[in-house]
């Protein structure tokens, strides 16, 4: 996984249909914008943990999702 | 995800069979060109985000594509 | 997908048993090379569509490639 | 796979309920901090194979992860 | 896929139980070191086609591989 922060959400009105109900984070990871699906709870400047790729879309119910955010670091 | 800004789109004639009816866009992400399947109806101009990887196709109902648009982004 | 340009081909007489059979084009990728699986008969100077990871190998019948050109764009 | 060294952990209290009970080990790959799951039993500055993607979740009891050990290099 | 050369192996003597029994090469693609597992029996010098990701893992058996040799280019 990589680490990241996150920087804030975004919204979509149109989007497929399975992406209701789903939240949306923008992190900051390598200082690239990756737009990650959060269950967790993460809120903006949380170091998080995300999971990408097919492992993500199974961890948010089959969504199409790339990114999800799977867990928030503990503050050292 | 990626957020990507859609610039046009490709037209093929010769293509696999399971391609047929998938509108392709290009999608500019970080300055790299991505082709991505698009199904929620964006244009030229819009902010999308791009799912990639087996998500993508599995979204396209399993076509060969590795990037499709899953939302369009509000204007802020 | 990524757009790229068909420069070559290889050969490989030692290979996995379920490769036999597949035709393997060198494709120029934002001048990085790809050897992708074709099944849509691409041509060296063709400018192709390229679909990445488990959904080209699903493609190509199963067979162990992360690379196949799923269509060939239209010359503008 | 790539080759990576452990450079420490990470942990956290809130996450995804099928995290727990997994080790996250911080590894550098290539200059870049990669946060992978541990059920070899690497520690701080062993050198290791990363395997990257769902082939990582399958390896982990299918958990939202897309990073793991799976071997401890020997040392020259 | 991408082309590679072979330069050296692998040896771990701690691993995920279900390694045992395959062949780490170490390939240089584009200058980075990627480790495949090999079932062609390629050796040091030898231009390959690696496959990566949940290809390579599903040709060498589901092993947690995401790096796999599955052909040697003939030499020019």
């Amino acid at each position: 996984m990589k680490i990241g922060k996150v920087t804030g959400s975004v919204w979509a009105t149109r989007k497929a249909a399975c992406l209701s109900g789903q939240t949306f984070l923008v992190v900051d990871v390598e200082n690239q914008q990756v737009v990650a699906a959060d269950h967790v709870g993460a809120g903006v400047g949380d170091r998080v943990l995300l999971a990408m790729g097919t492992v993500a879309s199974r961890y948010c119910m089959d969504a199409p999702v790339d990114a999800a955010v799977v867990a928030i670091l503990d503050a050292k």
